[in-house]
């Protein structure tokens, strides 16, 4: 390329010894946005390689979501030769990031201090369970079990009050979004101080899932009431839910009294936007039960396109209910390339990137998630300088895994 | 203070022109690393303070928990004199972030290129429904549209098929993360290059989601299978989700055979341990409606806190499924300074910051929230050295609203 690389992380070496969903989703980002991404796995790889179901080549598609465009390689941390590569890299590292329990990369000869030592440049971002600090830190903890334990689970579910997970990994994933703001604000602070100016930032799940959890934690302390799960419907704003048509269910927001006007109007119900129950949004919510009974009345004549495309032209706020097969075919979707073939997968196709920097390219393609160990050597020459016979000699240590089992 | 700030962000000026959720989010994770943010309000305010429920006060509880330690000034950018405020303030400021739709400012007279004028050093952010690009760019959109469109919604819920709405608004925090992703990267990026290098980024809702969705988007590429809402359950690993006990629920994730094994140990159940059917985690899955019944059957002879401290002491990844009130008084979230007073606000918390830095301090309490316009005049002093003459005849032109409504 002719032109410089105007991503904001171009040039930045990220070592990244996480795995399964949150670190390795955090360092998606940080690779979008132009970093160097060198995955330290262990000898076995990364667990998500082992999760189904696989793509036709036998690669995990879950695996190969998270990880297009990083570079591999395999280290065995319990061997001193692998401990000596990985001082190494952290020496030539803008950014550590890890995603063991408290105390696991200590017990491995690289405590805080050790970390330090090597590179006092280095901005260093764990992500856990419960963090560093409290009586719960070093606990284990999985997405599912910070769901509960941050009390989002018991908002989240139907109006009868059976409880349901958010369908996406959301503590891994906030908590992954919260890593790469640490990472960023680390660097931001290195460049605006002098030398010696790394960062030690401690990410936890559970705080990242607290921070989000907005007016359930309002009107709580405000009201004395514990929040319940509402199912589709918004606490306190009506309405602003799923509603049935003849074909299938749409949903309408009507945030306030002009666009519910609107929306009387087009279900040709004027006479729901004068009843004085439905007067005001405090009157809407707590008639809601009523105003849903006579919006579905009137949403009965018609389908769910029809309505979504005659609410639209009116302007109130309106979406079909589509399922994912419809995502993966929707034209705004492909137009902000947010989903994108990954090279060499047969067409599978990964996310893009949501940080639409302009100038810089938002690519349609990304190349391929790597194999287990596969850019060692590269890694080896270009970004440690080391000659072939010490890589040898590392190799035949065990480094890189058992030695008997030969290359990688 | 006589130490200097560490705080990444200090010294940065963000000129934060977003209501109600997500932008508030992102000037809130701003504000904890530094940033001084100065929220451009109209004059009949933000939307959120409308918002009940109300403190005793008479503040939101929800515009207060978004909103502590922001400076506020109110502009009528439908004035010539107001938009001389707004110009002014962004050839002062570092950042600019903003959430109204697509073309709304650029028709207040700041398009792209007006802005670039105004200052080449600013960090640009935009936070919308649908993005500036695409057939959908410009139409309008609450969490909830997104959370139906990218989805998501099709992906939450019982397992019976009840659609429900994740308890916490995901599409404004997620794309409220990314915003501050970009803000970050747009400094970064600034410091790292030479002068005129500010940037803009295009943040939009349903990107933001659409990147979120995992394994839902692997497996239905992989599969062929549209993927459905599963309870509390995941879609691959079992046993992972709630159970029932002698007196509530419990959330356990056993996310492989090891703790499985465990699991069964601590209830009681070896047999199940070494059932063909629950052999391994595949089996399990495939057999999942059969384990969940045993299983149940052996957590009925004890209650949640028994099992959860015998699960715990066992290392088995196990937690209770708290309300808001539990959470709130979560020792956890009290010793991480997750949940800390704002100032003026009768003992109502808010949260605190999520991103722990070595060394920064992670502050026990926040300041308050900002009255409308309630740093007017420190603002345009300070920051723009307006002298009191200037201000007074804007003030007269109606910059910061209705002049024969006095002062804010």
């Amino acid at each position: 390329m002719s032109s410089p690389d105007r991503r904001p992380l171009a040039g930045i070496v990220v070592a990244d010894l996480t795995r399964v969903l949150a670190g390795p989703f955090a360092t998606m980002v940080l690779r979008d946005l132009g970093a160097q991404i060198v995955k330290v796995e262990t000898p076995q790889g990364d667990d998500a390689r082992g999760f189904g179901p696989f793509l036709p080549d036998g690669a995990s598609s879950y695996f190969v979501s998270l990880n297009c465009g990083k570079r591999s390689i395999a280290l065995d941390l319990k061997t001193e030769a692998g401990r000596e590569v990985f001082a190494d890299l952290l020496r030539a590292a803008d950014v550590l990031i890890e995603s063991f329990r408290p105390g696991v990369l200590a017990r491995l000869g690289f405590d805080d201090e050790r970390i330090r030592a090597l590179n006092d440049r280095l901005v260093y971002v764990t992500s856990s369970g419960f963090g560093y600090t409290g009586p719960d830190a070093g606990k284990p903890a999985y997405d599912m079990i910070i769901q509960a334990r941050s009390g989002l689970l018991s908002i989240t579910g139907t109006e009868s009050g059976e409880m349901v997970r958010a369908g996406t990994s959301v503590a891994d994933i906030v908590s992954g979004l919260y890593a790469v703001i640490g990472v960023l604000a680390g660097l931001l602070r290195r460049e605006r101080s002098g030398p010696g100016a790394g960062a030690r930032v401690d990410i936890a799940m559970l705080d990242s899932v607290v921070s989000i959890l907005e007016n359930a934690l309002a009107r709580y302390q405000a009201t004395g009431v514990e929040p319940a799960p509402l199912g589709s419907r918004h606490p306190s704003i009506t309405p602003f839910e799923t509603f049935r048509t003849a074909d299938g269910r749409i949903v309408i927001a009507a945030g306030n009294d002009r666009l519910f006007r609107r929306l009387c109007d087009v279900l040709g119900a004027p006479e729901l936007a004068s009843d004085i129950r439905f007067a005001g949004n405090a009157e809407r919510t707590e008639h809601r039960d009523a105003l849903k009974a006579a919006l579905e009345a009137a949403l009965a004549r018609r389908g769910a396109a029809a309505w979504t495309a005659a609410l639209e032209a009116a302007g109130v706020p309106v979406s079909p209910v589509p399922g994912i097969a419809d995502v993966v075919a929707d034209p705004q979707v492909a137009a902000r390339n947010m989903l994108v073939e990954a090279a060499g997968a047969g067409g599978f196709r990964v996310t893009g990137s949501p940080i639409k920097i302009a100038g810089v390219g938002d690519p349609s393609h990304r190349p391929g998630a790597p194999a287990l160990g596969e850019h060692r050597d590269r890694i080896l020459r270009e970004l440690l300088a080391y000659s072939p016979e010490r890589t040898a000699r590392l190799a035949a240590a065990g480094a890189f895994g058992d030695p008997s089992a030969g290359e990688q």
